[in-house]
């Protein structure tokens, strides 16, 4: 599996995504999941991807053709996010087409950045090629394992959250998410967008070894237990049911 | 949904369960989904639920009466808690069978407790009729919405945890996964049992507007905040990727 997520902040847009990839037990390997397009002071954009890694791969690569083609229509020429992930719907169904379609061949994608005129955005494109956008209240979309590292990004993202405080709740969701489940590993990629600069921003990437992934890890952990440790112990605050015959 | 967890340590077993139930956006309704049964000095046993409604209630029904009817085989006779575990799966097969099958009407359960002469012991019991129950590095077993509670379960439990550690972990699980997902839902049950009592101990029945969860609840939400705004900053440990064209 995989676990990718994007948060988007009045500061920008901060992605981040892990590099795990099993196609069957025997075949666990190391792919970024997190793909980089723009045109300095134009656009910017970040695709990020979970499932099948073929549909993945031919995805990408017919975005690279088709701007090296001059496509009338490619993620240079898209004029905002909304086409921008409509193509990217198109191109995902056609590369599922290609394999007989089947729910072993799909891919979702997340896509966020910026192009010149609009504001920031990130969408998720669903395998079916359709694709939402997010809102005030959640701004942040995950592909992939997305649970296990939900609750932390449900408590810390704001939109007055800043950049690198986005980023490293991104990270620490991320951390949760390999601790619990073994599909989602190192390296981690990490881009940072900052709204209207369009231009990349800082990248991280962090390898299994990262000193600071695991000073990191270790941290959030002590933390946690800390937290934990001053918790009030549990009280009741109404009659206990009836206990069965 | 559902979401149910059973933690065994080596002073007992807590369980802790939800109640919210759905049938449909229109239909959701209020079930507990813990179900005691025992006989004092000789065995207890605590069942969570997480599935089909009329499937649990059926298996419910079907215990209480095999009980009534002094049945050969029924929770009061099984030799140890593998057979009570086989014996709740069959009665589960023949359950969702009286409703031709179907993945609409499998429940999945937990049955935890402890049988004169045996160590105490929680298994899952799939809807397929077969079980597993856990190991010394796995001692917790979830059923439904589990992936949100995990995270917590895997950092704090251990062996040695103290019972009420355990039950209040679960809870703090059970609090996270109410946050993020909205099928997941109080009243929450929590029932303690301590090793070689064979009495059920002490029980919590927290009310969606008990104190006590709102304090918990804000306690760890506190915590947790407070906890990540010390977490050390972004750090590369490995220079940034070359980008894309």
């Amino acid at each position: 599996m995989t676990y990718c997520v994007a948060v988007i902040v009045n500061d920008g847009i901060a992605f981040c995504s892990d590099s795990r990839t099993s196609a069957g037990v025997d075949q666990i390997n190391t792919y970024s999941k997190m793909f980089r397009f723009g045109i300095e002071g134009n656009r910017q954009f970040v695709i990020m991807s979970a499932g099948n890694l073929a549909t993945t791969q031919g995805v990408i690569a017919r975005i690279e053709k088709d701007i090296a083609k001059l496509e009338p229509v490619n993620l240079y020429t898209v004029n905002d996010m909304h086409e921008a992930a409509d193509y990217l719907g198109e191109l995902s169904l056609a590369q599922q087409a290609k394999t007989g379609g089947g729910n072993a061949y799909t891919s979702t994608f997340i896509i966020g950045g910026q192009i010149q005129g609009h504001p920031p955005q990130i969408a998720m494109v669903y395998p079916e090629g359709n694709h939402i956008t997010t809102s005030k209240d959640t701004p942040f979309l995950q592909i992939g394992e997305s649970k296990y590292g939900k609750p932390i990004l449900d408590r810390i993202i704001k939109p007055d959250t800043s950049l690198h405080t986005a980023a490293l709740c991104a990270l620490v969701s991320m951390d949760s998410t390999m601790r619990s489940n073994l599909t989602v590993g190192p390296p981690i990629d990490i881009q940072l967008y900052s709204s209207n600069s369009f231009v990349l921003g800082e990248s991280y990437h962090l390898l299994e070894d990262s000193n600071y992934l695991k000073q990191l890890n270790r941290a959030w952990n002590d933390k946690l237990i800390e937290g934990f440790s001053t918790l009030p112990p549990l009280q009741n605050s109404a009659p206990a049911p009836t206990t069965n015959p």
